[in-house]
């Protein structure tokens, strides 16, 4: 996509963006490519000017407080409630929005100060990277991605909400604060924990051992390299149910760590406990189900692509090179995935494609000399 | 690489390959590429048949005992020592060597058995795939990637095993079984069932959790796919390494449930007890510090690396244009990540190049109209 394919927005400016980190930044770059007038304010002026050297908008000025219509607030979700009343004050005609990744709490601030809610709307975009900050922002941050309204505000407050939602390229989904934050504890929230204790787990570990560490161990703690000081913020604010889930996980670990008590093959045949073997193949069997349960990128199961794996000298052009022809193929690439290892110039290219372009792909990619895998 | 390019190995044959699941057809299928007469054996003869018709080798006969220098052992974990000490007896001037993931119950048994173990030699090469069973096999599964021996067997068996690890483009490494074991738990066994029950709870999920899951999800429970049979031989056959590592994991996740249960923003500030919220935040930190000591593609740690993240179309080609352009500009791509949207004709590309190429090839790209973030 060029710049020349930028299609026009609904939204009307100017639009005020408070918090000028990942999420608010990249609202405003995307904004701001489409000609809205954006006015960007963050308690830090560096970020502030960070945002506005990176094109997200211009500097707010007193001057600009009336003709505001629309105020995102993206600041972490501890503040959020006292961002959002003071913009509801300070911009009598404009509706205010926020995007913090926790609803429930947030809005029973809001509601706990007695606050006229008739102009805000709780929104949470389903966009983020292991990185943050403003340099980070990207302005197709939302482009396809689920931005969920929680369902506060007066219908004409809802209809501004959703339409900057549809203008960001996201795809608008309506749901209640505690369905979304008990959404979140379960897809989120919990897979962030548990990607950081395991990765805690090898703070100690010897070099040794790490030096075994396979493409598995990497995409598990990927996100364990997520920032502390906004997970705890995250964590503080939906507690509840993300200790639920905690909680139940932590059940399903301990039936797992009983049964390995019960299952130890090196201690005797003897000593297998009836039933212990059989716990630790359910627990395997049901993360299958659940995994099979997460939707892949056209909305439908995982398992719907055939992968064709192919090896791939560590050499510029070679990636290139054989993804051309996977294109002169005739076959449209659902996924890639690289697994390199460690001292070694290759790699191995899992190309994700419709079941039924497989046995053409691997067919024209051994034609062409690739190496590959059935 | 190209079938002309192909090293000539030291490994003579005939090998024997017994058990021609993932592991044994690569290790079949690479030493027959290389002009290695390999025999093939499996308890099932789908397998064998299979294995065979993929070009690992021709199906053993008893005219072939003899002649056998090298066995590689090439089943589940449980059933290795008997099917080790089978092979030694039936081939009384060969070396036999395994493959099983874990070597201290391997060995445990084996010894206990009163066979002589001087032409035993444990092993294990760090390859595997989310996939199982020969139909998953791949000539250069175990290219670049550690081969652990386990120092067992004398000199000439051990030199024997090396030599087949190295031709099967590997890189030896030498450990005891017991520090093998541990590290294994802790850089794949354990992450195995972390993924597992992160994806169990996802069993009862409502359809529009699941359909807010991003990248991260995806990525932590990606292996929650394994195959649950395979499994449950690792983990009992490595049960008191695991179920150390494990323990250790609970109490982790129970100080983060107990903080949680003390650091609940909802509940209002004054609930919020000292230190809780610190150790939600030392958890993330943690987390932090033991994914940086992950070694990376080229032995380095994860962060030496600039990502630069593209926008790209779902189309075919656009991809490979994308690559050919990351060519032209003359940065290699040191690794690749796609991140999907569901219901979206978009994909981010996540490149990963040295440091020092990154402003260069966002420059590069820019230049060629492609989004990109800094």
């Amino acid at each position: 996509m060029t710049e020349g394919s930028v299609a026009p927005v609904a939204t009307r400016g100017p639009v005020r963006v408070v918090g000028t980190g990942l999420l608010g930044t990249s609202v405003g770059l995307s904004l701001a490519t489409r000609g809205v007038d954006v006015v960007l304010h963050d308690s830090s002026r560096t970020a502030m000017y960070l945002a506005r050297d990176l094109g997200a908008g211009r500097p707010a000025t007193p001057d600009d407080d009336a003709d505001v219509r629309l105020v995102v607030v993206a600041v972490p979700p501890d503040i959020t409630a006292d961002v959002v009343r003071a913009e509801l004050a300070a911009h009598p005609s404009a509706v205010v929005t926020d995007v913090a990744s926790v609803k429930g709490y947030v809005l029973d601030e809001l509601r706990a100060s007695g606050v006229d809610l008739r102009r805000y709307v709780g929104s949470h975009p389903m966009a983020g990277r292991e990185l943050s900050g403003p340099a980070a922002a990207v302005p197709d941050l939302f482009v396809g991605r689920p931005w969920v309204l929680t369902g506060t505000g007066e219908p004409d407050a809802v209809l501004a909400v959703r339409t900057l939602a549809t203008d960001l390229g996201a795809v608008p989904v309506t749901m209640d604060a505690a369905e979304h934050d008990a959404a979140m504890a379960l897809v989120s929230h919990v897979p962030q924990v548990a990607a950081s204790l395991v990765a805690g787990r090898l703070t100690d570990a010897p070099d040794a051992a790490l030096s075994l560490a396979g493409q598995g161990l990497r995409d598990v703690t990927r996100i364990a390299s997520s920032d502390p000081r906004l997970w705890t913020s995250i964590l503080a604010a939906n507690a509840g149910p993300v200790r639920d889930v905690l909680v139940a996980l932590r059940a399903d670990l301990d039936r797992v760590i009983d049964a390995l008590g019960h299952a130890d093959l090196a201690t005797g045949p003897e000593t297998v406990a009836a039933g212990a073997l059989g716990t630790v193949a359910t627990t395997i069997a049901h993360g299958n189900t659940g995994v099979a349960r997460i939707p892949g990128k056209h909305g439908g199961a995982h398992r719907e692509y055939r992968v064709v794996t192919v090896l791939v000298p560590d050499a510029p052009g070679e990636l290139a090179r054989l993804l051309a022809d996977v294109g002169d193929a005739g076959v449209n690439l659902e996924d890639l995935r690289m697994e390199h290892s460690p001292r070694h110039p290759m790699g191995m290219a899992a190309i994700s494609v419709l079941p039924d372009r497989g046995d053409h792909l691997e067919n024209e990619l051994a034609a062409r000399g690739w190496r590959l895998a059935s």
